[in-house]
């Protein structure tokens, strides 16, 4: 997608993340917990800091200097993301808060628009993040919509004959995740869209984890929408984006209202602006947004090609280690998987195990990572996962294990 | 509400924001546009990138050091914003990503609790921003409401009799803003509420003004819900607070879906979280509610009476010195007014002069400032705003004046 400048280095990569030479209980840090948010290289900090020290104004409405300077800085960020995507049009990439945000803005704008009402069908799968579940069960809650789970395997592998069984004359959407944040599966979003589009039915993507972790053409996926937000893809808390085709995003009424997104208001009647301000109501979180942009061209200068290869090595290699232990069981064994790997240890609540290594300095998470159908799935109520980001190394996978082994003799 | 921790020495504050020392087209920045986003002090930016290079990580779910680490910081900004409010009830406090986004939460919430319907009225005023107009006009489009326009006086007073007429037996809703963002109008909230309470219609406030430039106590006001945005109130972009009574937060249904604002989701069902935390769907903005917290405090500890005695000194002085121009009509006069001072150079179109005084340095606004209906009261389309902040000058308003001088004699 982008020529890499250099080859992949780690250690040097690791050096632009300035938490990552940090000592926890005086231990070096291993963050593993990337899928719940990443950490910060100092060039986007950086970005975000002099904007704020040198060049800060609100943006568009202004006609001095520094509002031009901060809308310039400001759509610069939009192009970043519409590159990073290969997005087709610069007017299709909105800016939102979060993925979240993103999911509950399409949820609400594509809902109203499709006028989804009692007995239509939304499809999502059993992999999803809650904010890729919550959202579309408003218009089962308030509208009664019926919600259809695409099931998997006991690997964890999205079955998409099944899927394709559930589609029916009411369905009205499809919202998938490219990549199960619990346990890694990846979902062939290609195929999904090939099925949808032969059925005309939207798609949507939470691509919360795949945009971390993989090269992303959405027009090359064939995908509708595609989520992400900044503050997993190495940016700041506070930003996202949620891209939609243009011919979409020209139909959708807005989500939210405020300034920017009108063209007139009065006291009778409100006109709506273009995509994609008709979508971003307000002050935008315009510092977020400069910083995610540079986020994105640091990963797009290391190349998403090497960021995913060193992620695949470091997934395996876990996924071996962790193996090899007997108190651990692994959750998720899917052909088609990112560096994210739920576990279990034999006779160990996932928490205590989590606490006991964090002593280590590891950090990985416990619980029901947002994905509670999922882990119903797999009949348990929480588990350990570690998450792997472009700055990890296969040292740090030894560290966890030693860790494990360490809390294996006070719990096993 | 605060007691100062020293005299109020302007210099002394501006030597905290870093950007005021710099220069535009070679002369001093003279910043006259925070009624659309105010400026940041190095505390703010500091508190932002310390928590990003040394203590960052996602909040609530985690069971590390770094997650704990980020949500007491996160947590203890929750604090800031209630003790700023003089709010009862740290539960009470809701981050949002601006006041856009905590007046389309309660909009949307507020009106589907009300189960809002043909006829229903909402009452707002032609003082307020699109902000607080579009998100009500979404129940007038959508499901047949009617919107009120509570009037003003030719000087941009509010009419509180003609106000209290626009209630009816249907009136669901009054939502105003406690301070006009175009000329400084400041609306009586606590007899509004009075009388609010008196029909038992609840009250929406949005402070997105009157947080930064009055001391606000919200349980005095005896409003229900009151909403501001960080970026103005010298804090960071993509970052605000909604505040709600409890009891009313309690009965409202969530806004948006996704984690953290559930306790249970399961293919068939799903539970909500209690407030604040079913208000706040997905990962926040960390790093910005961390920020915004540092702001509050800021504000804080230079004594909120104090900021407002200043501001009035700057609005007053701006008044009489713009007064005296005679090419200069200023609109808004009202009795009650912040430190925001609209006004047109005759002959000359409001873009044209805030281009030229802008090679002055002197930013300033010019247009319609999210506010159409109130320019349409007065009958234009723009005008040119000066808006001040807590570290405004005095010599600061003479150099507008100066660089106003050398336009007029370009224009008129």
């Amino acid at each position: 997608m982008n020529a890499p400048v250099k080859p992949y280095d780690v250690e040097a990569i690791r050096r632009d993340f300035p938490i990552l030479s940090r000592e926890v209980y005086g231990k070096k840090l291993v963050y593993l917990d990337n899928a719940a948010s990443a950490q910060k290289p100092e060039v986007v900090i950086e970005a975000m800091s002099s904007l704020m020290r040198e060049n800060y104004s609100n943006v568009h409405r202004g006609l001095h200097y520094l509002a031009n300077a901060s809308t310039e800085a400001y759509e610069a960020a939009r192009e970043s993301a519409r590159r990073f995507l290969n997005a087709a049009h610069l007017e299709e990439i909105i800016f939102t808060r979060s993925s979240t945000g993103g999911l509950n803005a399409v949820a609400s704008s594509l809902g109203r628009h499709l006028q989804i009402q009692e007995g239509d069908e939304i499809i999502i799968s059993v992999l999803e993040h809650h904010s890729n579940i919550v959202p579309w069960h408003f218009w089962r809650e308030r509208y009664g919509a019926v919600l259809k789970f695409a099931p998997i395997d006991e690997d964890g592998n999205f079955l998409i004959e099944e899927f394709e069984k559930l589609i029916s004359p009411r369905t009205k959407i499809v919202a998938l995740t490219q990549m199960s944040n619990a346990i890694g599966t990846i979902v062939p979003i290609a195929e999904v869209a090939a099925i949808c589009q032969a059925y005309r039915i939207p798609l949507v993507v939470d691509g919360s984890q795949s945009a971390v972790h993989l090269p992303v053409d959405v027009q090359a996926l064939g995908c509708d929408f595609y989520c992400f937000t900044g503050h997993k893809t190495y940016g700041p808390t506070g930003s996202g984006v949620l891209w939609g085709k243009r011919e979409w995003l020209e139909k959708l009424p807005p989500y939210e209202g405020g300034g920017e997104m009108i063209i007139t208001v009065s006291e009778d009647s409100v006109t709506y602006n273009d995509p994609p301000h008709r979508f971003e109501a307000g002050t935008p979180a315009i510092v977020e947004a400069v910083g995610l942009g540079v986020a994105l061209d640091y990963m797009m200068a290391l190349g998403r090609e090497n960021i995913a290869a060193h992620e695949a090595k470091l997934g395996d290699y876990a996924r071996q280690r962790l193996g090899e232990m007997n108190s651990i069981k692994i959750f998720g064994k899917a052909r088609e998987k990112g560096a994210i790997v739920s576990f279990e240890m034999k006779g160990a609540h996932a928490h205590d195990v989590a606490t006991v290594i964090d002593r280590a300095g590891v950090a990985v998470r416990a619980g029901t990572h947002c994905a509670m159908p999922l882990l119903a799935r797999y009949g348990v109520t929480s588990t350990c996962r570690a998450s792997f980001g472009l700055y990890n190394t296969m040292e740090e996978v030894d560290k966890l294990v030693e860790a494990l082994q360490k809390a294996e003799n006070l719990f096993v």
